[in-house]
């Protein structure tokens, strides 16, 4: 390192083969720098998780080094692991008054005390280390969003976070994406775009966020009774669009869900949400009104099973009932994974009487990610050197890498890498160097990673077959059994129905007992596997089920 | 029911507000038909179970009225269930060639030796009690499909199947949907009409099978190695397709996957499919051939884990590797719920360096059921008095009533029926009457229906934070405690990593343990309930975690 000028290093922290968790680190010599710091809501193979965060152990062992945590935008995925990595790593924030809102309720919410919170505009720039660090406006589905810009003794990094180019933005023609900034810094020359992946395999431009205002009116339009709209509460143009199209047919507005209320609060305070007085009533005062005089604003977009319009479909809200007549308007689409509850959901309120306006050609959504006209578009912008794809699942990645080579970069300047690898870059060259300690941490109530694949595996066996549990009490200087076995089962059959069973499993394990020759010397280990193999042959021969078997044994 | 003249009953027993287990019965005094007799495949809160059939309750106890089960096609939510069904109620089974081809298969492989199973022709016409039952051509995403007419003392009723209009059938023009048995009966006068309600949230009309023919022709031009198709195995004319394009090709035909290769011998053998002799090669003889003159059709298109597509994704196939150059062609659309899997599918061959073709927008997979339009037609043809909209979701159904009514049905000759309902019909008046029994049966291994409501949330508590099993060793006469307590625990944290936590749990039951005053007198069940209550509170304020509490108490 102290010959040869060092170079530039860009090593993924999370993001990449996945949806969420987002994580980028920059890393010139002794200095570092982070882009976004981001959660991942658990898969299906990861029963009784609560979120997921990325491992930060290569931060932690660097730890001295680390100028700053730099973010793109207030999403969960991009903001959501900072309570917990703040808690280990304690170093400032940079992000836009809307995102450092956003994740200071968040921080409260966990207790997170001391956090250097540092404000910016886009257009600022903050020196950080060797780094020049500029913040760009982008669209995206949430305002003040960014695009960084990190100038480095090697050459610019572009890292666009998750964008769109809303070309009729809701929040006016300054809020359009700073193409000016963008062109200047290809003008002057790219090392690096590090981009969004998400939409890479849609063809076109992604529609404006504009025309769901406009579909929003088409459906108050033709509704008599009350309009529920469910959505991402985080969306704040779709709410401000909600809330305008119920001031233009003179509805009140009812606003329901906490994250929903809690981004509302944030976003008025801030001013990034405009609502006329008298205009917003509290959610006890909907009936004083007539119904085609009401809007309720809500979460539970996904089918999320707490979440407001999951419980109202339900029957399960204390405050709304859903009655024939009224029109629900799920402004989102499901998010992968989220297909089934979303379509629960959907049932329960047609089966409640109410009209649904949920499908995508209904145009009540649109995505807030770039589709591969606009990816290109940024690609003829930045002229980048080296390019290297984020935020995506494989496929993404993959198509987007496709993508930038059909624009005429070279192949060998395209890295489609994995969580953890080293990009290392030089003027000219760049190649995957090394690899450093990446994955995830899951979350499961207060315990921070004390859920490995060991725990999931067995959770995954519980939920499949259920348990038998076999105890025996054993008398050891005598070497004999003196209670037991007794044989508990959950989640494996109805005992009641299955007696027999049950009944031929003990004498299995009888049987088992007995093939140990149980003495004074017999080692408890050998009678637990014969125990489990014995009776777990005989089970699977019975049922074709393979229950966990736990064999305890108690000594007096 | 002696007095006034016996009317029809139509009784759902599956396939309404759910996709899957598809079972209508008709009854008119003593004479029962039903039509259909199908799976569901289990839903995410049924973890463990295989799959779900219908609850044949009524039908058991209406035995001697039984006469006979009428199949409108072969696929698994149709046929799925007989096996389990004709255990338990053995009447003859009616069904084209195809459709009873496939059922002996399924049949022969549950061991069920004794079924007597009847043939039919599209245009046929049998008797079965009061009943006259036709059996009319339709177009559907496997051969031999049709729909069923039912002529009946009080009218006729129709019930669709599974249908859409294919004006350019793959099998040729004699195999078109049978238009004029269709407007004949509607000239008639049709009493009820029953129909697929899958695509009826689907403007327009649903595009011709004979499309992806030529979709499939775009892909292998371009293709320069091996060509992999996975797709549905019973869509033999998917099938058929993909071997002519492979003949025009000058491709070799290797076929792999149990399911695959039963269907395909299956159809080969009733005439369904044609193969030039030559074409099919052992899966063992692939590497013989080169790259550029190989197509290997497989199972797998819905990601399912023991599938051979997943398997050669995930590195794990005994038979095929994929490699950099291989084209995949995934015709199918993921079945809602299936879409994570399918998703890691083809992250996971693109890892392995293979083209993809998957989108909806390529072309390469077209729906089997009829949008908008085709069911405006359907009801336009048979102009029935009364409709009921059957196999669909909630949402689907009060789509289908709309749609009917939007035609000119009367809103109140239309019933949107959950299971179990019965629907009485006159000829001038119909009605839901009354309710029967009729559910979900759950089969898991060998066992149908022994996992009921409370295993399966057993299974789900145990999914989330896993099991604390508690024993202790008390002697009886002197009421004390002679070994434990002992706590083991699986799915709950890694043990090694929290030992305090665990020794601190142990102190906890034996404070419970103090508070019941063990002695000679003390019950069992009130300890077993101290220290569930005692550790469970415990474990919720140390890691906000509800993990299942087994207390088990061994006497000695």
């Amino acid at each position: 390192m102290a010959k040869t000028p060092p170079k530039i290093q860009i090593i993924p922290l999370g993001g990449l083969g996945e949806i969420g968790k987002n994580m980028t680190v920059i890393r010139y010599g002794d200095d570092i720098i982070v882009i976004d710091c981001g959660l991942m809501f658990p898969e299906d193979d990861m029963p009784g998780i609560d979120l997921v965060i990325p491992d930060i152990t290569y931060l932690l062992e660097n730890r001295d080094f680390v100028r700053a945590i730099i973010l793109t935008h207030g999403h969960e995925d991009h903001i959501g692991a900072l309570p917990y990595v703040l808690k280990q790593l304690n170093v400032p924030v940079y992000g836009t008054r809307l995102t450092l809102g956003i994740l200071g309720g968040k921080l409260k919410e966990n207790n997170v005390a001391k956090a250097d919170l540092i404000p910016v505009q886009p257009g600022d720039r903050v020196q950080l280390g060797v780094f020049q660090v500029g913040f760009i406006r982008v669209n995206h589905s949430i305002p003040d969003s960014v695009a960084i810009s990190v100038k480095t003794p090697v050459g610019t990094i572009v890292h666009t976070g998750d964008f769109k180019f809303d070309q009729t933005p809701v929040d006016g023609k300054e809020k359009v994406t700073d193409f000016h900034r963008l062109a200047d810094l290809g003008d002057q020359g790219v090392l690096a775009l590090l981009a969004d992946s998400t939409n890479s395999d849609r063809t076109g431009f992604t529609i404006s966020e504009r025309t769901v205002g406009m579909h929003f009116d088409e459906v108050f339009h033709h509704a008599r009774d009350r309009i529920i709209i469910a959505s991402f509460s985080s969306n704040v143009h779709r709410i401000q669009q909600a809330i305008d199209t119920a001031r233009k047919y003179k509805r009140k507005v009812a606003i329901i869900g906490h994250s929903m209320q809690s981004i509302v609060n944030i976003a008025l305070e801030l001013g990034y949400l405009t609502i006329e007085d008298g205009l917003l009533i509290d959610i006890d005062a909907i009936g004083k009104y007539p119904s085609a005089a009401v809007v309720i604003l809500t979460t539970g977009s996904q089918g999320e099973p707490m979440a407001s319009l999951t419980r109202m479909a339900m029957s399960d809200h204390k405050k709304v009932e859903i009655v024939p007549g009224d029109t629900v308007i799920i402004s989102a689409t499901p998010i992968p994974g989220n297909e089934k509850m979303v379509s629960r959901t959907i049932d329960f309120l047609f089966r409640q009487g109410a009209e649904v306006v949920y499908d995508r050609e209904s145009g009540i959504h649109v995505s807030g990610h770039a589709s591969q006209e606009e990816l290109k578009l940024m690609h003829n912008l930045i002229r980048p050197k080296f390019f290297i794809p984020l935020h995506g699942e494989y496929r993404h990645l993959k198509k987007h890498a496709k993508l930038a080579q059909d624009l005429g970069t070279p192949k060998e300047n395209i890295f489609v890498a994995e969580n953890g690898h080293v990009i290392e870059l030089s003027r000219d060259k760049g190649a995957i160097t090394s690899k450093v300690t990446a994955g995830r941490v899951l979350v499961d109530g207060l315990g921070v990673g004390d859920v490995g694949n060991i725990v999931l595996r067995d959770r995954k066996q519980l939920s499949q077959d259920g348990i038998l549990v076999v105890v025996l009490t054993i008398d050891k200087k005598r070497g004999c059994l003196v209670a037991g076995p007794d044989i508990v089962s959950r989640g494996f059959v109805y005992v009641r129905e299955s007696e027999q069973l049950m009944e031929e499993a003990k004498e299995k394990v009888n049987q088992a007992l007995e093939k140990c020759e149980l003495n004074s010397g017999t080692e408890w280990a050998m009678i637990k596997t014969s125990v489990r193999d014995m009776l777990g042959k005989y089970l699977y021969e019975k049922t074709r089920r393979r229950p966990m078997i736990l064999p305890i044994i108690m000594e007096v």
